[in-house]
Order: structure tokens, then C-alpha cells, then sequence
């Protein structure tokens, strides 16, 4: 597996210029395509122009290639905004079907990351006798660094009263299974699981928007939507281009986070070996809803929430001392003699050395849900990882059974789905396992 | 009343420069401090630098002054994300506690849009044994242009049970009344109503949901949130250097809006008048959950979408021709001798000329709460809308009784508002209705 990610930003000064002044998604086709020819990043790690800003973006001409040896929006640097939908798919599907679906459902992908409305006629030149193909929200904006990303979950795979729902049972990754229960989890069946996830990743929320409508659309009769996810604001980097942002605690999260820079992690950590070889290339998703008790929390003192962290609030940096990127020192310890980093802090619970050198590509998002009948904020985070293998995120979930911020924290959705490897022009997602 | 709005933006270089590499949000407050003085616009109608986007945003540093003769947030060039909590008031609360909650909001309002953290001490410089004062979230960001604004509910004058809540029932603007029903309506209680509304409106949602969740918390055991709202895109312009931005059905809306550029007409439709007298120089607001049967609208032939608004899908031009700004000629008719623009279309039962020339600032947002149970997108448009006076907005929507979008839409929640005119520095929001 080659170090480079085929997701390099292609955004060009033609766009910065045209775009904000109302080029239409259809008429910024052209710049981006002729940009894309002269600008494309080549073996990059998907380094988009103008990343460094905390929340809100300034990407919003960022193009990434749809087609490529992995999906894009894995190490793609974190977009700002988030629609995630996990689909079921409807019990008369059959094999067919479900393959002219994932045809659909490429095509329609890859033209709206290149910023261009589905379908053959768009939303707008079409027939006035036929409904028009793109629902037509997104018309005026740019890709805004729009990326889709599939995923199949376990139950794909599944032998129900005897019956292989599409033959794939033998090719179910040994890998791929509903994860355990894990000490305090509080799991709605209604928001977990699926058959297959979609995420949509953009630093515009309408294009994220406009494109889980309208693959769900596409889907109409063959796929439903299960459960679904906005969210608003990015908590991890996965570009050192990025500054580190905040969850819905107030502190700093992702700081630790595998970059797309340091390909050697990503190799190791991120992309799935060749067993079963459908998946050589691909990765493993999981997502975890995760309720905050945010007035509970925000009633803890600060020295509380900097020890059940095990850093520092402001800059974020670990409490055993130095900046933000400093390395915590878990031995170090104060003038009592208690650790500086309390044993059931987050981050001494998470971190890679305490997890024999185990990491996750995470890609979060804060949520707010609006509110529950007690008039509190529904909020948290849409915890998203990627790894080699879920094992990884299964052994660091294991070591969180004591950490401290599980006080303030409840798991509520929980899914994993394996992620193929990207399509090849003219090829569809998952053309692999149906081969 | 002076036909100028206080909210100029006041955004600099230096925070253009400085902002997105992560300064802090207490760093970043001398820096507005001095531009505020240096720049701010006087006697401007809000207008703000680099407003020129469709949806997502280049203002992120604009900063809005919270003090004035009108609030901020109704003129103010639209932001582009939207949260809106509504919240009822606890039975114990006396009118002395009513007023402190008032000033406290105030202040804290004061604090937030001028892009600092609410409390004395801030979120990360205060004592360690005690909470932080400010959540913290939003500490690495700029202002992004927040603004929040105030608005009073009828049953805040309410007399229940012959106890008049807050003394208040006789300062009740005549105007302020529960909307009557409206043909077709299909109202939930629990998504209506409420007895202070809190708009933030911001260019980054993590700045407008900071402020919600930080308003809320100060309010703890005063009041808390009824319904909330967060909307992800904005649907319409209050200033002609914003471009139309598109709803959820996929047409551009807002294009005839009321402009901040137009001050005649603001003053004519939006400004209320002085009786009662603690009303000069306020509002009113209406909200409007719109429910989108997108699945339904989606289907629907282009000529038929085409047909129930009146503008084309593509440039949104009136179906009697021109472009997006032509005035509409509800008189043209085809080849068949049928109108151009259908008896039943939105935009002529909704048009000035069909009601008196009645008109209503719109500034409103997209939204999707997630999917409901058969997997469809929960989705479609919150309706919010400043006006003299709430009768403006009846006659309206009286109108649309026979509006051809009726079949695609279903109003959900409501409620409506008396927003008081802007706070004096050193004064607090509603400050005359106590006088």
C-alpha cells in the first residue's frame, strides 16, 4: 500500500475568485475540471489549501477526487461540517439490485464531490414532464470539499433463517462484527447499526445535506434511511495544516490524532490489509453517539474537569507540563506525590502508550439534537474512527472502563462498517467483493 | 425613528489576518476593541465585508455591536447558521429575578457578540475550584458575525389563575397575541409558544450554540429551553451584498426580502411603532416550523414545482420572464389565454401587490432534525420573520390559504414574539417594559 492518499485538495485561484460571487455549481464545472487537470496534488496526503482555521472553513473551493486507491474522507483533512446516514436496505433487494445501487450510487457520488448536480441532465436542463434529477439546493455552491464515503455493516453479511441475503456470507471480513458491550453503555438499537453507512463530509452543511438527500433519493425502494447524524463542527485534525479543535467540553480534542502526514502511522494504524482481499485498501468505521451530561458537567469545578481530561483547559496542553503537542509524561508527579495526570484521566487512559502503541484515525463532530423534555441540550459527539481492524478501537474502549469523563458521558449509538478501498474510474464502491 | 441600524460591521484587517491562525478569543478582543473604535460604521445599514457568499461565509470576523436603538439580528445581513431556543420562565420566578435575568443575559449577550467569553474571569483564567464561568468551545473562534436577539412571548404578560405573573399584563402590546389557526395547520404545543425567545444567528454554528447552551446555563432554575431550533443554512437576504441562497425544495427565496438597503421600507414595515411606548424601536417576531414532505416534492415534475412557486428552478426568475429581479406580471398570460403565473402560485399569493403592499423581513433557515421512523429526511424550512406589526404576517399567510405549496409543506410549530428595542450600554434587554 503506497503512502499517499489520491484525495489531494484541487482547488484553484480561479475558484477563490469566482466561486463567492455566485458561479453556478454547473457553470464552476468547467474551472474545476480545467484546475483540476493543471493543479492536481499527486502523491500528497490530501493537504487542502487554506486549511488553518479552528472551526468554520475557508475550503469551501476544495475539490477531492472521488475515484482513488481509498475513499476519500478517511484522511481527507477533517471538514467542518457532517451529514452520516446508515442505511437498511429493503428485504426484496436481491444481489442485482444491491450492486445497480452501489452503480447508482457511485455515479451520483462522483459527481457531486466534483461540485456538479446528479444526474444526466441536471436539475435544471431536464425535462419540465420529468421530476428534475438533482434537487437542485446546492446549484449555486461550490464542492466545498465535499467527500462520500460507504461503508458495509456486519448484518450485509447475514444468513437470516437460512437464507444468505446476498451471498456475501463467505465473504464476511472475520473482522467485521457488531462490536462487544462495553462498561456503561446505554445503546439505542434505533440509532446503531445499518447496512451500509454513508458519510458525507463538507465545509458546507447544505452540500453535506444535498448529498445524503439525494443518495437517499436515488435509493428510493431499495434503501431507507436507519438512522441519521448532522454535525456541525469538526473535534479532529487529520492534517498538521489543521489547528486542533474543541468538543462540546470545552477542551481541545484530537490534539493526538493520526495526521495523513505521517504516512507510516496511517499505513500501520488506517488502511486494511489483503485479508479478505476485497478489503485491501479500505479501513474499518465505527461510530459512537456519545451523549455529553453537558450541565453536569459544566456545574464541575475547573480543576476537575482539567483531571478528568488530563489537560489543561486553555492551550490544551497536558498537565504534566509544556505546550499543547508536548508529550505527557504519565510518571511525572506532583509535591504530594500523586501523578500530575490522574490514573483515570482521559487522555492517560487513551493515549498509545498505555494501549501497546494502538491508535484511531478519528474524525468527530459535535452534535446538538436540540433539546430532551427537561429543556437540557441534546449534545455531544459523533465519535467517528477509522482503523485496520475494529480490535483497535475495541482494546482502547476497554481501557476507558475507568476513566473518569464516563461520569459526564453516555454512549447511546454505537455501529461499525468496513470501508472498501476507492472505486476505479468506470468501477462502482464495493466492485471488489462482488468480483 | 431614524432609518439606520446600529449593527454596522466593524471587522478589521488585523482580525482577518489573525483570526483564522488561531488567535484566541480573549487574544483576539484587543484587536476588536481597537477596530471597533477605529471602524465602525456609523450610520450604515449593517452591511458587512466580504458578504458575497451564497451560503457558507466569508464574514466570520465581521463583529456586530450588541447595544443600539434596534437589536441586532433583524436588519443585520442574514448569517448563515441559525440557533433559537425558546424558553419558559419557572413558576417561582418573581419580577425582581426576571429583571436580574435580563441583565445577566445582557450582559453575557454583550460579552458573546463582541467575540469574549461570558463571565469576569473567563473560562480558563478563573479560580480552579470553581466552574469555569464560560463553557469554553468557542475560545479559539472569532465573533463570526453572532448576534442575539431578544423577544417576548404572550404569556410572559400573562395573568393566570388571577395572579398577573410579572405585573406585566398591562403593559401587553395589543398586538401581541397567539396566532390564530391557519387553514391546515398542524401545530404541536411542545414546538410553540414560549416565553422569551433567545435568536443567535452566527457565520460559525459553533459560535451560535455557545451562546444558546451558555444563555441556558446562566438561566439555571430561572428558566429553561421549551423547544430549540438549529438551522444550517439560510434561506434569505437582508442586504443587497448578500446573494439569494436557495431552500430545501431547491429554489432561491427571499429574492423579493425586505433589504436593509431600503430604509423606508424597514421603517414602514419592520420598526414598530410607540404604543406602546416600550416597543419603540422594537419588533415582532414570528416563527414558523415548516415541515418539507420532501419526498413527495421531490417527485413532483419541474413544471409542476415550477408551477406552485411561480419562478423557474434554475435563475428563479418569474414565470411571466425576465430574471431573478424582474418584478413578476401576475397579469401575462400564455399562448392558452392561462396565466403565466398560476392563480394558486406562492409568489403571487405571498407578493405585496396582492396584500396591500404588505411586507415582511424574512430570515429564515434550512433545516434537518435527523429522519423520522420511515426514513425520510426530517427536514424543511424555519420560518422567522420581523414585522410592525404580527397582523402583517396574518394577512399573509391568510392569503396563502389557496398557495399550490400547501400539498408540500406542513406548518408544525409557531409562535410569536414583542422584541424590544436594542439596550443602552449600561442598560438591559426589555429594560422600558419595566420602566
Amino acid at each position: 500500500m503506497p503512502p499517499t492518499d489520491p484525495s489531494g485538495a484541487t482547488a484553484t485561484a480561479a475558484e477563490d475568485a469566482k466561486a463567492p460571487h455566485g458561479v453556478s455549481r454547473r457553470g464552476l464545472l468547467g474551472l474545476i475540471g480545467a484546475g483540476a487537470a493543471g493543479l492536481a496534488v499527486g502523491g500528497g496526503t490530501g493537504a487542502a489549501i487554506g486549511a488553518n482555521a479552528a472551526s468554520a472553513s475557508s475550503q469551501r473551493n476544495a475539490v477531492y477526487p472521488f475515484h482513488g486507491a481509498h475513499q476519500a474522507g478517511i484522511t481527507t483533512p477533517v471538514q467542518d461540517r457532517l451529514h452520516f446516514a446508515s442505511f437498511d436496505l429493503a428485504d426484496s433487494l436481491t444481489r442485482d439490485d444491491l450492486v445497480q445501487l452501489l452503480k447508482d450510487w457511485t455515479a451520483a457520488a462522483a459527481k457531486m464531490t466534483a461540485g456538479q448536480p446528479v444526474g444526466e441532465t441536471g436539475a435544471v436542463d431536464g425535462p419540465e414532464v420529468a421530476p428534475p434529477e438533482d434537487t437542485g439546493e446546492a446549484l449555486d455552491l461550490p464542492a466545498a470539499g465535499l467527500t462520500i464515503t460507504f461503508g458495509f455493516g456486519p448484518t450485509l453479511f447475514q444468513t437470516t433463517d437460512g437464507r444468505d441475503r446476498f451471498g456475501l456470507a463467505s465473504r464476511r471480513p472475520a473482522a467485521l462484527a457488531v462490536l462487544p458491550r462495553f462498561s456503561g453503555d446505554n445503546l439505542s438499537p434505533e440509532i446503531s447499526g445499518g447496512d451500509i453507512a454513508i458519510q458525507a463530509c463538507a465545509d458546507d452543511p447544505q452540500v453535506a445535506v444535498h448529498a445524503i438527500r439525494n443518495l437517499s433519493r436515488i435509493a428510493f425502494g431499495r434503501a431507507s434511511i436507519r438512522w441519521s447524524q448532522l454535525g456541525f463542527g469538526r473535534t479532529s485534525s487529520t492534517s498538521t495544516s489543521q489547528l486542533t479543535a474543541r468538543n462540546l467540553m470545552g477542551f481541545k480534542d484530537g490534539t493526538a490524532n493520526i495526521k495523513a502526514e505521517d504516512p507510516k502511522v496511517v499505513d500501520a494504524q488506517v488502511w486494511a490489509d489483503g485479508d479478505p482481499s476485497w478489503m485491501a485498501g479500505g479501513s474499518y468505521l465505527v461510530t459512537r453517539k456519545i451523549r455529553m451530561i453537558i450541565e453536569t458537567w459544566d456545574r464541575a469545578q475547573l480543576q476537575e474537569q482539567e483531571r478528568v481530561i488530563g489537560r489543561n483547559k486553555g492551550a490544551g496542553a497536558p498537565l504534566s507540563g509544556g505546550a499543547e503537542f508536548t508529550a505527557p509524561d504519565f510518571s511525572a508527579t506532583g509535591a504530594t506525590g500523586k501523578p500530575l495526570i490522574d490514573k483515570a484521566a482521559h487522555v492517560r487512559l487513551a493515549h498509545p502508550d498505555q494501549n501497546k502503541g494502538t491508535q484511531l484515525l478519528r474524525r468527530g463532530y459535535n452534535y446538538v439534537d436540540g433539546n430532551d423534555q427537561l429543556g437540557r441540550l441534546d449534545a455531544g459527539l459523533f465519535f467517528i474512527s477509522y482503523q485496520r481492524d475494529p480490535q483497535q478501537f475495541i482494546d482502547i474502549q476497554r481501557s476507558l472502563a475507568t476513566d473518569a469523563l464516563k461520569e459526564y458521558i453516555r454512549h447511546v449509538g454505537s455501529a461499525v462498517f468496513a470501508v472498501p478501498p476507492g472505486a476505479k474510474a468506470g468501477g462502482f464502491i464495493g466492485q471488489q467483493l462482488f468480483a
